[in-house]
């Protein structure tokens, strides 16, 4: 019997793959019983990672804005262990952009090392704040934010 | 172009999939600025009901078991909202079972609700508590918790 | 040198000193790297049992409300550990209710014990949604809600 | 009937008061359903700026050293919101050293801001890790850690 969740497993990839790369400090309760980072920690650092860019980037106005973006998968792989004190770098990659739906890669980097010790992605859909119902378009501050992600060619 | 995350979404599940229904009540603080559920926590509630299944049913001893259990991969599709004070029901279902690795899916259900607010699937890989390579064969009070995760034909 | 934490340590309280008493369900991620719940959870799990009242008893609407709570003091003292899994008892009890501002009492119960593991105390001052001032005088369901945590005299 | 809570209640200190002050981004998470720092993440920081601060001088070896802090109180008034994106400051000051217990009390400064948003303090006890009973003495590398944050006179 295969197992199944092997033959889809990325490699580690590595800082310079990243368009930008944000330090996110750790916290003494992100780590668990085993003394590493908790697996769900990661998650908050993803959406810490993308928000932040994108608030920053003036393409996100969490209490204003007439778009809201809506998780509608998240994934990661976790390779090596990240642990409080250290200050982990996200870097940040566009995967897709389309009219209303954006997919992100977002590695983490423990410290200095140049190896990703988790490697996520995740798919926003982008809704209007009233309806709730995906834009036709988005708009073009956003666009322009989350095409600072690109990778180079 | 076309979106490659339309693919693979997979549909909601109902209830009755999951041979185990553990319920966990939310938080004030689970909620974000848009007054649902982060997408974060969706995660902790999925470790914490595999975890309770396998505490409870002897599977699993944190402080002194000779095995424990590494996360190498977890993912999520969102399909509703899910909001404090709901109590959510997490559903588990065994996906695979193998020498040293296994894969569980979760689904969480609001309140009542019959159909999946979320879907999730995580895959532990057993290592040895002192040298963290990965277990020849699990523990048999863990492969049985296990086993009660298992679908009916 | 005297000690000067000393002094106001109070003594752990019984179940039967609350009004009202909540369940709560902890989450694997609530351990630290002791094995028990960090400091911070209880805080949490204050502001859980709190507001889960309040909205219950129909005394909160925090979507749409026009007052809102703010929270202006908050402190704990710790007597034992609590542990996931274990579920937690959150005893509430009213100390004051002033115009505008309320002081409770919480005090966590590990599973069926008699006696707090600790013992907590938070201040809230209700303000106008939109002024951020408090207010002159509470709604009358919020009073409502609190006043049943009064103790018997 | 006058409102007890009113009496002890401090002002905003300054950074200037803080031997030692520590950066610590804050998170998409953090923000609560009203936009702001949910009043349990302070904690988080508190917790995250004092055993940063002593694992980084050498005081705390959090997975091998032979004693360990258990929290027995902490207490935090709230000034002013923080919120994410903001990075946060925390200052960090020793108020008294006993035996086997420290008291530290610490400031949340937002961004460049000069006043404290929020003034916290927390009391340790440091116990032997098997037996957990207080210690006789704190280690020297503790006692080192910790003085470096006494205020100059």
């Amino acid at each position: 019997m295969t197992d199944p969740t092997r033959a889809a497993r990325p490699m580690p990839s590595r800082r310079s793959a990243y368009p930008a790369l944000r330090p996110i400090t750790t916290r003494w309760m992100d780590n668990d019983v085993y003394g590493h980072l908790n697996n769900v920690v990661h998650y908050s650092l993803f959406d810490t990672a993308v928000n932040g860019h994108l608030i920053e980037q003036g393409g996100l106005d969490i209490h204003h804005g007439s778009v809201i973006g809506l998780v509608v998968e998240t994934r990661c792989h976790y390779f090596d262990s990240l642990s409080f004190p250290q200050t982990v770098w996200a870097g940040l990659k566009l995967l897709h952009r389309g009219r209303s739906s954006v997919q992100i890669e977002v590695a983490l980097f423990g410290g200095e090392a140049e190896r990703a010790a988790a490697l996520g992605r995740f798919v926003h859909v982008y809704v209007d704040r009233e309806t709730r119902r995906p834009v036709a378009e988005l708009p073009m501050a956003l666009a322009e934010a989350l095409d600072q992600l690109k990778a180079a060619a």
